[in-house]
């Protein structure tokens, strides 16, 4: 690919607004060679946070205000936008990520995708949850008014990018565009690691933000080489809700400045999670190979930087020729692997830490871990994989938390009701995997319903890697995997976490919200006297009154 | 009406068993005579709290695993076994909390009613938003998996009786109904004020759990003579939300000790509101005695202890003689009341002392107050309305704040546009109202527009005591109205603050729920492929393979 040229001013995008540098800067790093990147960024200051969340409170009145429709054209036309400069944030986004240009097109690709996806969601009009019951003045003893209620925008929203997915996490990412499509303005911390690539992306939202008339401060981006500028921004009382995919320490630290403001306000923390799988014994019976396989591309794809990484394995031992198969091809392909870029040094570096404190506490053997040398790559490191038997993991609390790379636990159970107990135990993940036989499956239904309630997603003969941004989807989980285990941050679902019911009680027509009138115009699903419906029908069959 | 024979034994309902006295008791008080009621009610020791934590626990899998329709049968049950104890129920609430008996044969039937409705809502099914994505396995560059996602409970649930609503927002009242729909098991802290008619109801529930052969889990009921149990219970490992009406401090308190636990919950706390009403010039010029008519009725309603008591009023002073109409007829309506019953000497002195810091405080003048003597009656208060101009209500921040019992604060704009500045300035309340002609709401857009985003439910022309209890009805709003304003505990939408969303992943068809299956059996609204259908469509138009 040739070079793209790009301009970077390393500034904050405050609305519409030029800002001047502040105090303190950083630099985006190329993980490959550990050197800096130019331009300098420079840390939002306080009066530069203030100004943005100004402009978002004064921004959320008519952004609000706008349409379904007008708002899928802004989301629209930042796709576009976005596209538009495809080549260039990519390019960017390898250097200071060290992740392969095709990961990257085809993040960019969901990303742009993603922003569609909601504007179909808007021009369809539904999600928006209309209720009407109609008025019973003649019912006894008392009549009934008339009442009718949505969803209705939160306020201006902080999103918090996320360092593994530069694109689709971050400033335009999922949080954004669910932000966005619910009618809420959105002020982006960047993250550090990805400047570059936050405000390429950050200037092609702020021409579409311009291009659609919109006034400014719908969208602002903030940089930050420290933790002031998203702690004060989740402060401030303009801001109505936020948003974080990243440590479990971060999202923590964030929920409690969430929940002990003067107003407290809804956090979205999405935490990370260990993705228990479970492989059951006559899938291990038929296909111990081919699992082995499945599992090592899972846990070491994007150098495990995953949150949907399955880093917890439950085999059984049965003392079968099948078992010895499976752990000897893991054994051997990991061997084999090549060390692997990670996102930045300092992840690189905690990898190594964990990897290093596992090996020491000695619970769990090092089964393989990748051979080849790793010469001059500050980032680069070996994938691992460790083994413990099922009573041994269970003493040992801390084998169930992720550490976040190419490395996974594989646990020897014995029998199927010590397998059910251990899934009892767990604490919240994101996903839980059963790989099994239909006989298996069949014989697992304690198992899968213990699963429910540990997890946001069950997937069957799958790998937990590769989240699906559709419909059905949930990317959410019970605490710790998340701060919300109702919502889910992929997904059209994602709207409705910025978005409280609003309710009109004998309202005259005319000031009602489109959804809300009695022609249903917009054409969407309601429900009108209980019944879910397009039609304007009243309780007696006819056409609701003009 | 003759006297019920009913025996009381003032033990908490632990599930079916029999439990034995805690060592600290209370008592009910008639507010009307402050004599204590008997028998003495035990609070539960920490060994029941347990005890009932862990029947839920065991009681969660089985009754989750219930269809809707069972659910719904064992609802309508509890309806009907509430009903067959009304005339006990009724009587002893009203020694209990002085409440009038046709009011509490009205709450009473919202009960029972409120259980119904949702038992109409899981026979209709839909609520779960059941949602498709088939698989698309030829999708390039990557084969797309089936998805399939929907609402399931979050577990055993804390529901905090209020003192305002014996019956409605007690022990089988909305939070509990709305639990159950979804699929949790129940914990009630009953309130102290009310312990006979929580006993008389919880052992109505007992019965319906019993004859629909549920675990005894599914519901437990526990005294308290203070604070202790309620924050056992919600810190307790096996409660996985709370739900609470009540004062600002408890709720508060119960936030924190949601957001604090190392598994932190959701909370939904509902704390009371001044419920603002705006009347606008057209309207007080066409009707000014008849809004005072209303507005006396609205705020001395049950002596004023509903959530939604209209406790501020935004009245116009254009100089013209329907100001002083308004004013003259609430001063004569006031004066000529009798002193109300409060429903308890506690709540009864909390009002006194609250009213006599506003006379002595002195920005707003006190406009009236009734002038009927109080004999005798420990629990009864006189009626009170202040009133204060725009500029010292503004300066004035306590002002906003909720008395609970029968007062009102009359405020007198005069500009538009200081009147839209005064309810931005507003907090988060339960509800608005607007009191204006076509003309006045018209040229009231702007206030509407704020007032949206301050509370749950705006109300034209009319008065926000009186909560329908319906589908579209929306009884929440921003902090510190509620804790959460994403969330109403009245209508039908206040089943979805116990689900949450749990998606399956290439999952055999005869290992999902119901309502995921292939075969759309319950004729629930799903959306498959983003397609909102009763049908079991695919996308290319033909059925659903079995």
């Amino acid at each position: 690919m040739p070079a793209v040229e790009v301009s970077l001013s390393g500034l904050s995008l405050i609305g519409d607004s030029a800002v001047t540098p502040g105090s303190s800067s950083l630099h985006g790093i190329n993980p490959a060679t550990g050197q800096k990147l130019e331009p300098a960024f420079f840390s939002a200051t306080e009066a530069q946070i203030e100004a943005a969340a100004e402009l978002a409170r004064a921004a959320f009145f008519p952004y609000s205000a706008l349409s379904g429709r007008a708002r899928a054209a802004f989301l629209r036309k930042a796709a576009a936008a976005i596209a538009e400069q495809g080549a260039a944030i990519v390019e960017r986004a390898n250097l200071e990520t060290g992740l392969p240009l095709p990961r990257l097109q085809g993040e960019l690709a969901r990303t742009t995708n993603q922003l569609i996806l909601f504007a179909e969601v808007l021009e369809e009009g539904s999600w928006v949850d209309a209720r009407i019951d109609e008025a019973l003045p003649d019912r006894k003893p008392l009549p009934r008014p008339d009442i009718r209620s949505m969803n209705r925008p939160l306020g201006p929203i902080a999103v918090f990018g996320a360092s593994n997915f530069p694109l689709a996490f971050s400033v335009a990412g999922g949080d954004t565009a669910s932000a966005l499509a619910a009618g809420c303005p959105v002020i982006v911390k960047a993250h550090p690691a990805h400047p570059g690539t936050s405000e390429l992306v950050g200037k092609a939202m702020q021409r579409a933000v311009q291009e659609s008339g919109l006034p400014a401060g719908v969208f602002s981006l903030l940089f930050d080489d420290g933790i002031d500028v998203g702690v004060a921004l989740v402060k401030h009382p303009a801001i109505k809700a936020a948003a974080f995919t990243g440590s479990q320490g971060g999202g923590n630290a964030l929920m409690r400045i969430a929940a002990e403001r003067p107003e407290p306000i809804p956090c979205y923390a999405e935490m990370g999670s260990t993705n228990p799988l479970f492989i059951l014994p006559q899938a291990m019976k038929e296909r111990g190979p081919s699992l082995a396989q499945g599992l090592q591309a899972s846990f070491t794809l994007g150098s495990g930087q995953f949150c949907t990484k399955p880093g917890l394995v439950f085999f059984p031992s049965s003392g079968s020729p099948a078992d010895g198969a499976f752990t000897d091809a893991l054994q051997a392909g990991v061997k084999a692997l090549a060390p692997q870029n990670m996102l930045t040094p300092g992840i690189a570096d905690k990898y190594r830490t964990a990897v290093e404190e596992r090996k020491r506490e000695g619970s769990a053997v090092l089964l393989a871990e990748s051979e080849a040398v790793i010469d001059g790559q500050t980032a680069a490191r070996a994938a691992t994989i460790f083994s413990v038997k099922l009573e041994d993991y269970t003493s040992q609390n801390t084998l169930e938390e992720e550490i976040f790379g190419p490395t996974t636990l594989l646990v020897q159970y014995g029998k199927m009701a010590d397998l059910v107990r251990a899934a009892e135990d767990l604490h919240g993940h994101l996903t839980a995997t059963i790989q099994g036989t239909d006989e298996d499956i069949a014989q697992a239904s304690e198992l899968i319903r213990v699963l429910e309630t540990k997890v946001g997603r069950v997937l069957f003969n799958g790998y937990p890697t590769g989240v699906e941004v559709s419909h059905a989807m949930v990317h959410g989980g019970p605490y710790p995997a998340t701060s919300d285990s109702r919502s889910t941050s992929v997904g059209t679902r994602a709207i409705t976490r910025f978005a409280r019911p609003v309710c009109y009680q004998d309202c005259p027509d005319g000031a009602l919200p489109e959804e809300l009138r009695r022609l249903n115009s917009l054409d969407i699903m309601r429900m009108v006297n209980g019944e879910l419906t397009r039609n304007n029908k009243d309780r007696e069959g006819s056409h609701l009154k003009d």
